[in-house]
């Protein structure tokens, strides 16, 4: 389904007079909708079910949930308004596990509520909905700061592999992994991709082909267990993939499937690249073994589409994600530039570096254990 | 759905007066149905939709398809019912590309017909009938040769990886790579099979639960791309495929996804199995590289029981196999053993064993370039 026609490229999720927006990605391609979420209960399901979904753009989803928590109450004081965001981050944090920017969102509200404590009850509550679009706007800089960041890598002619989607629709606009993608399109490299479609939900399929054909870029869809072949028969020039959470050490934890992909890259000498936000990276975890891998419902793999396709009664496992070890990662594009191993020194590097967000995640990250 | 009360084991594919028999694959395991093909252009149908698939069972497909293709004709010499079984043969040769059994069975009746052309016309049909049935019945005898031959890789307790379906559906009634698998549950050992579901097709899924489910060994259907994630994590201690075409220095062709395993098992150090009938190596290819690729319609891909994945006009590419090179392969079970690396030699070796088919694939594939 192309999009209305009054723009050219969407947005994801965004602020409306006292509603959260954003598009339902479980209808895409058939049907681009729109939808509301006027309660933080309907943003906690709005990610559960992953009707937004993507690293980033489950930290700006979280941080709009904390103002939908705030609304529609009165506070007699600045603790009432501290105490209700305690309540509603801690609720929005049980929503999915892996994706640390959900988390880094949510931190940094809390931490925005304390720092403003001596503001007045409803300018505090305004001074949330403010941060709030300021980590969307950041978002959007950030991943434009990563499409510029990922140039050297893609050469013309080449063809690029990407897994899930981390494109526009899992941050605001932009995307990570897509971002790279879009910025050599835009650069006028003659490029390819090829889009793994990721079972069990398919965002390859449904959204990162879409995301391709609106922009007018030259996709081939491949089942996941595909891409081996295509690299040993020399189809695949470079891999390029987002991630959920990064660890200190470069581990990066990505849509179940990329592991696989990153194994293969190394046996063929392609270079394997992740692209994702600082906020992705959780310097509290030392490596990719401490990463809460989510476990979905089995249902997600015995049928599809609502059609069964196994019998009756088998049991299945549905881990969501997998972890790449850094030492099978070529580099991190990040918003302060191309990050190449050793991974955990170029790591420590990029969190001394000026970030485009106001908001250090070092900063941000230490703080998560007082 | 459960088999019918009066059969614990099923059987594949059989002759019954006149027609072709067959589990009509591409319902199961909703519906089971058998179906009757009565043309030689039947049962090119029924194979090239994979009504009924498997390397070994296309190769007795394909056999009872001369017998189909000779009926209802009168000859009036042996010349006649030599060139109606040129003409059937080529025909039938054209319904797949892979696997080599096809091929090794259609030759097979070939040189029957030649061995036998001193014999009346209608004796000449019976005899080559004859050699149908002795296919089936030496692909059972191969099959279950093969489980005993694997026993020893498989230990009491441990977990089986297994990709698309080389089971009882894949064969007359036994299976490759499954019937390792029924061989060490009969014994008394302790398993648990990790199947892969196979995209596009679902063979995995679809067939490979089934057959587990119906003989009560404890499965587990996992996405395709979750594999190298299990075998991280210790869940998966050896991997058993089948094959459709084995190049003469061990290069194995399989069901698409297979070459991703073999690397992802290498790279873990976990035993990767070949299991597959001697039927199945084309000696006359030097390596995997000169093994043709099925690529069948990207609407497989973009579509998922008959439901669209993936936007209008996405391209899609559809390879049904990929090739596993030697070094990759700890041994291939195969009914006259288990052959170990260097797999070159002992290819060779297995073919001057007495083998249990009455025909020597050694004197067959040598008689193709004749």
């Amino acid at each position: 389904m192309a999009l209305p026609s009054d723009r050219h490229v969407f947005k994801t999720i965004w602020w409306d007079n006292g509603t959260v927006r954003l598009i339902d990605q479980t209808l895409l391609p058939e049907t681009y909708e729109e939808r509301s979420c006027r309660t933080v209960e309907d943003l906690w399901e709005a990610i559960r079910v992953l009707r937004v979904r993507g690293a980033p753009a489950i930290g700006v989803a979280a941080a709009y949930g904390v103002c939908l928590g705030l609304q529609g109450r009165t506070y007699a004081s600045c603790e009432a308004v501290l105490d209700r965001v305690e309540q509603v981050t801690a609720y929005l944090g049980t929503c999915r596990p892996t994706a640390v920017n959900l988390f880094w969102a949510l931190e940094r509200m809390k931490r925005t509520a304390r720092q403003e404590s001596s503001l007045a009850p409803e300018t505090l509550c305004d001074r949330l909905l403010s941060e709030a679009h300021a980590i969307r706007e950041e978002d959007d800089r950030v991943c434009h700061a990563i499409g510029r960041n990922g140039a050297e890598i893609v050469q013309d002619g080449q063809s690029i592999l990407t897994h899930c989607n981390a494109g526009g629709l899992a941050t605001t606009s932009y995307g990570t992994a897509l971002a790279v993608v879009f910025a050599a399109h835009e650069a006028g490299k003659r490029i390819h991709v090829y889009a793994d479609e990721t079972r069990p939900l398919l965002q390859g399929a449904r959204l990162t082909t879409w995301e391709l054909q609106q922009r007018g870029i030259s996709v081939t869809l491949i089942c996941d267990n595909a891409a081996p072949h295509l690299m040993n028969s020399g189809r695949i020039h470079v891999v390029i993939v987002g991630a959920d959470r990064i660890a200190a050490n470069g581990d990066a934890a990505n849509k179940i499937g990329t592991y696989g992909i990153a194994l293969a890259a190394h046996a063929h000498g392609i270079p394997f690249y992740i692209a994702a936000p600082l906020s992705t990276v959780d310097q509290s975890l030392p490596s990719g073994e401490s990463i809460p891998i989510e476990e979905r419902n089995p249902e997600e793999v015995v049928s599809l589409c609502g059609i069964r396709t196994a019998p009756e009664g088998v049991a299945a496992y549905n881990p969501a994600f997998d972890v790449t070890p850094a030492r099978l990662i070529t580099g991190i594009i990040t918003e302060v530039g191309l990050l190449r191993p050793p991974l955990q020194e170029s790591i420590r590097w990029a969190f001394e570096q000026p970030l485009i967000s106001s908001w250090s995640s070092t900063r941000l990250l230490s703080g998560r254990s007082t």
